[in-house]
């Protein structure tokens, strides 16, 4: 069984579509372990992180096909890393980082520090660069 | 590609057989996460740790098959976060610590330290219990 399939509660959003998420106390450890240890997913994380607002798909460049694009960020959403939330026809992605630090204090920011020396130390961006 | 499935260069060691490791230099953050995202993988690691000293793979109890578990310890070496060497017919493992540490300080507490408040949360172990 793969933690991130477990059952998703959704969370009701007015006037908009809505996307399943995770409560926060059925976030697991190993899901999110799962969804941030993916090159790509791994940028996605990163790149809102840097941000520290909300974006849409499109503003996260990454270089895979827009089918496969959808499928990392709905992996990090039913993981519990991420928030997927429609405004009109964009669809807003945001850390759910009050979440994961009220549930694994300094996970994440060690996982986003851990990623940034790898870059120094290999000359490259972790998640693109995989030389 | 897969992080883990990068060449992994063997570490001699004198009269013994040989268990390919990664480098230090060769480990990757996307590998180590992936490696420590599997239930039964993050219980191997998190017995090592409490053990303090390396262990038989046959002290490590996983309610898996003998052959799940041979796979589980080899993505752990070749992710570099286990070392694996043998001692006569024992295959010994134990935590690169220092390696991790050297390359992603604070990342192996922060998750050790995640997987026991997930423990006193769920009233269960991380990694066998996933209700």
């Amino acid at each position: 069984m793969i933690p991130q399939q477990l059952p998703a509660t959704a969370a009701p959003v007015p006037g908009g579509r809505v996307c399943a998420h995770p409560d926060r106390a059925e976030i697991r450890l190993e899901a999110v372990l799962h969804a941030l240890s993916d090159p790509m997913r791994l940028r996605v994380v990163r790149t809102l992180a840097a941000r520290g607002v909300e974006a849409a798909c499109s503003e996260v460049e990454l270089p895979v096909s827009k089918s496969t694009c959808t499928h990392h960020f709905r992996v990090l959403r039913e993981s519990g890393v991420i928030s997927q939330t429609y405004r009109g026809t964009s669809k807003m992605n945001a850390l759910r980082r009050a979440d994961l630090e009220a549930l694994f204090p300094g996970l994440l920011d060690s996982v986003l520090a851990a990623a940034d020396r790898q870059d120094g130390r290999l000359g490259g961006v972790t998640g693109l660069v995989r030389s």
